[in-house]
């Protein structure tokens, strides 16, 4: 619904609500020390194992904005719950855009207001389409399977202006799902916590999982970790200035931690980055980033037979960056975008 | 001493040495576990306490290099102890340049049998040149003071085919100096510990402090650290692609540690750093990446009272940026440059 927050006419706020009071729901939240109103708000005031609705908008983070931001985030959940009729508490709320700027409350609540009178049941797209900031196009998927349907929306690593990637994540299902925070926390686990773009944890990150059990089937296994990792790494695919993305495979660490944190060294290197817009198989890279994360262990020379770059050369949009460390078993894999110049001229333009 | 590692006829040998037998020695290299292979015969093979001379290459990391490359460096450090007459184990090595290639170890043998012909004492500004990559200019200085004079060789972050930034430095004085490590380290830690280009640590970074006690006088309080920060900011502000240098000062934070890791925190952000570059005084970056260092815990909200970012949007090419956290009274700061798009150029351009 265009609600004049963005100021050009975009969509910008975006409702979303379930008919089933037996809803049940797992929600997760940024655990940025700096989070914005809407988080807290969730995080303090609502009840996230019975979601009912989530109300977003788009055109203004409401981060950083003080008690008057606490309070008008407070307001947007309560405007939400009375158009729905339903209980405040059964609201979430999700915003991103500008940092620092009072939210437009008013315009806010009459794009609630005339949101409200649109909702239908295939809006799953139009949802998507609301929640958007600079992403190139909606994020939304429609999965059928095994006699339930899942639905889910995305936004992801678009510019915002005046700064900050957030991510959003909207899940519907009608399957039945005995602790949905939980298998929200695994599909995320493998998920959106396997991407970067810039290393950079938002002000405003949230994910919402609802399940009414209406189809009184339970989700086939891995099926929610499936649809979520296809919008993470439509994420990717979209970041910010982003032209190629790269899946970097760590083998034979000494431990899950172990593998995890060389794989974020080696997708959050600015120089694999560069190496990886430029089209330069660059293992030397790799092995510094690699050597950086164990910094102060053993470790046998890397070199061309345990790491894998080759693909970096390619003129492929996806490529496969593979290291082996030889001091163990464990393993990890990190989707990753490329660092551009024009990543730099869209967070370098003068916007406050 | 032009000897052809970089193949343009550029200088690239660069020998230092001691005539007094009695120098004490403080020496300190790359924590990173895929450290080069001179780092690792400095490591194991040199009298660290007692460095008589030091080898320096510009052209060839020496990296990566397995076996061979290991090889290479001994005999490296051997030649130049052979020329110079002094036992190998008082000889320190230090190399920059690419990775993964191996060294042309004739031509370096030789440029030292040469440069070891031409060894002078005024030869620090010489010294300095032969051990630039891509730095825009050399980096030397020389100090005297309180009865003793003190001199110093760095090298910084410039690009380096096929590309890490490494950072050597070299600092000799006739001052006596009881415990040379010591008096490095805490230099260090207030100097080059305190700058950041890109978050990379590099597989080759070495300090050399070198002591005769010729002077019979104590180094002054404070004089190794200035001359250091000195080197440590030229470092910075020749980063790659560099256009603008800030320093962010933390206060308030619960801990040395906590302090430091939100400087590094906002000092490592892209968001940041593509701000400093777009002269955009974007404090609420400064907020997430502050709020990202302390992930889980609780913070009053970050806002123009507490961040003091409006020099970001300055014409100036040093800037300060400030954030008070209000969780008690430990302070640090790091020195920073910014996010350019020549920075991308420079690492995404094909060397391989």
């Amino acid at each position: 619904m265009p609600a004049g927050v963005k100021g050009g006419g975009e969509t910008d706020v975006g409702l979303l609500a379930c008919d089933a009071a037996g809803v049940r729901s797992g929600l997760l939240l940024t655990r940025n020390a700096a989070a914005a109103a809407p988080v807290r708000v969730c995080r303090e005031r609502c009840d996230a194992g019975a979601i009912r609705a989530a109300v977003v908008n788009s055109g203004n983070a409401n981060a950083a904005t003080g008690e008057r931001g606490y309070a008008d985030a407070v307001a947007m959940r309560d405007a939400a719950a009375r158009e729905l009729g339903i209980e405040p508490r059964g609201v979430a709320i999700a915003e991103t855009g500008t940092i620092g700027v009072p939210l437009p409350a008013g315009r806010v609540e009459a794009g609630i207001a005339a949101a409200a009178q649109r909702l239908d049941a295939w809006g799953g797209r139009r949802f998507a389409e609301a929640i958007m900031t600079t992403d190139r196009g909606p994020k939304a998927c429609t999965v059928r399977a095994a006699g339930v349907t899942l639905s889910a929306q995305a936004k992801g690593a678009g510019m915002i202006e005046p700064g900050l990637a957030t991510m959003l994540c909207f899940v519907q299902t009608d399957a039945a799902v005995d602790d949905p925070s939980a298998e929200l926390r695994a599909a995320v686990d493998a998920s959106f916590e396997r991407i970067t773009v810039d290393g950079q944890m938002s002000t405003n990150d949230t994910v919402l999982l609802q399940a009414t059990g209406a189809a009184g089937e339970p989700l086939p296994d891995g099926l929610l970790g499936a649809v979520m990792l296809q919008l993470a790494v439509e994420i990717v695919a979209d970041g910010e200035g982003a032209s190629r993305v790269a899946r970097v495979t760590v083998e034979g660490a000494a431990s899950d931690g172990e593998a995890d944190r060389v794989a974020r060294a080696i997708a959050n290197s600015p120089l694999v980055k560069a190496a990886l817009y430029g089209r330069d198989p660059n293992w030397g890279r790799v092995a510094q980033a690699a050597g950086m994360a164990l910094a102060g262990e053993e470790l046998e020379e890397l070199g061309p037979e345990t790491i894998d770059a080759g693909e970096l050369g390619s003129e492929d949009a996806e490529v496969e960056l593979g290291i082996a460390l030889g001091r163990g078993d464990a393993s990890a894999h990190v989707y990753f975008s490329d660092l551009t110049p024009e990543y730099v001229r869209i967070n370098s333009e003068y916007t406050t």
